[in-house]
């Protein structure tokens, strides 16, 4: 099986729970009385997208032999917390294009996709309490706490030079890593995994997600845009410092840290811009670095599943690793 | 004691509550890494407002003699649900006046309404599940899908001019009633008061609501800025149809059917035409009508509470509901 294949592999082996959690999203979009709600959420959740959260959370309570239906809705759960965060960040950051298509908040407006995210973060909330269990309810309702502190710590370090690596690494846990932590870690719990297992794929989900959001970075100003599904250099317009621009800041030399200074303090940019930060961090190897370290994280998200049974879904978590790494290629 | 007393009375009834329910807002609003999230939530909840909504919580479980502390964090998490809502209105609504202060949207940004709502949100669910009530638990999850059903529907609904009794029923369903009905109900429930207990408790909280949103559409109308803290005729401005209007276009000609045509539905008004809408209301008494409504409700709030221990609580909440219908005087 080639590298890329894992993620096909990962929904082969849980195609039946998938569409029993694509069945039950369905279900639940549903509003009584506001069709706007069902409109934008399907129009989000039919453009695909990889649902990496619930298949996360599906595996983990696989990996230990769960018997229940439960994961089913956790799996629900977590795909509204995400559907939920997109349509408020793509209202805070005036996106126009994911998943290959227009944005809700372009086709609609901001307003409903406030709105509608609102409700689906309640939704995801009645589908936890239907879990019953109060270890699960704490996780996630912590989880979507960090979540939402990442993204105004996003806000206002943005347009901040001097973002230091310890608040990138705090934005990326809040973006990324934490749902993605919470996905394993309360999938762990429902199948009764023991303490030091439940421990185990809770590192390996927040491993996995920070090596994730660091692909994400780089992609962004390395990606295509058709690939991606979304616009390219995004980061670099908004004024967002990620890995690869940290790294070039912590080696360039005081013209292009005023270059810097122009584009993404100021936000005065012009069309060549994105290709002059490119060539700058070139030169100082900043995009490599950002996939080392993409591959260093990777890498403890493997290390963490060492203790766990050495079954298939096992190795299909760990081939989803290397897929995560791999988009660099 | 005097009607307009009844609040303070209230508030005096439950002040140690209060006090304890205060310092538990300002402690979890706090956040590790995002002093945004406090700056924004003290500017709101330090303006003022009524805390009916955390009131009516502790009121309920003292009525049945609860001797615990989760009612404090109950009252704190309907408050920060009604803050997450607040902030998000704002910005839905583009106000700029709340509490008699600018609102945040205008202070800081509509990013960082949209993100510290989403914060308090998650925050009111974290606090919630420190209850360990799954019953609780249900209620409030579904409470809050609720409010969201509520405002996309009020969102899809504005401009529309054969807007039905019904759906304006269901749009202060979710944005008042409902989680007023849930701040008694809960509270019932945690005091263990029996189920038709419960249930009254719960009537008592919806029918207050509906009255106290028809006395806030009455004084959308009819109020003076200052003592609302916001501004007049906003939903009219707005193209909100609510119940002053819904009854005048019951009766009205047709000219001024183009009237309202023209300014709610087109959005074309001039400085004069929120007078010229007054005028034809006043013709058929369509705000008198809307003051009796509130006042029907408010003394089925009021009937609800019959069956209830007859003590200081119980009276405590027989003059709230008279409070609210005062406000109109």
């Amino acid at each position: 099986m080639t590298i890329l294949k894992s993620l096909e592999a990962l929904h082969d082996l849980l195609n039946e729970e998938m569409t029993a959690v694509e069945k039950l999203i369905v279900d639940r979009m549903k509003s009584n009385y506001a069709p706007r709600i069902p409109e934008i959420t399907s129009h989000l959740i039919t453009a695909g997208g990889k649902k990496l959260r619930p298949l996360l959370c599906l595996s983990s309570a696989k990996l230990f032999g769960y018997k229940g239906n439960d994961h089913i809705k956790l799996a629900a759960t977590v795909e509204f917390i995400h559907t939920a965060t997109l349509l408020h960040d793509d209202v805070v950051d005036e996106s126009n294009r994911r998943r290959g298509r227009e944005t809700a908040n372009i086709l609609w407006d901001n307003k409903s996709s406030i709105l509608v995210g609102d409700f689906l973060f309640s939704r995801s909330f009645q589908l936890m309490v239907e879990t019953r269990s109060l270890d699960i309810l704490k996780i996630l309702a912590t989880t979507a706490a960090e979540i939402a502190e990442g993204e105004v710590l996003q806000l206002t370090e943005t347009n901040n030079l001097n973002l230091t690596y310890e608040n990138y690494m705090k934005i990326i846990h809040g973006k990324t890593a934490v749902l993605f932590a919470a996905a394993c870690e309360t999938g762990a719990i429902l199948a009764e995994a023991d303490r030091d297992q439940i421990a185990a794929m809770k590192n390996y989900g927040n491993f996995l997600g920070i090596s994730f959001q660091l692909v994400d970075d780089y992609l962004d100003y390395t990606g295509s845009s058709k690939k991606m599904g979304k616009n390219i250099g995004d980061d670099f317009h908004n004024g967002k410092i990620t890995h690869p621009l940290i790294k070039t800041l912590e080696q360039c030399s005081n013209d292009e840290k005023l270059f810097f200074k122009r584009t993404i303090t100021q936000q005065i940019q012009t069309q060549t811009d994105l290709q002059k930060a490119l060539n700058i961090m070139s030169k100082y190897n900043s995009l490599e670095s950002t996939k080392n370290s993409a591959i260093f994280w990777a890498k403890k998200a493997k290390d963490s599943l060492k203790i766990l049974p050495a079954n298939e879904v096992r190795q299909a978590l760990i081939n989803l690793a290397d897929y995560t790494v791999s988009r660099t290629l």
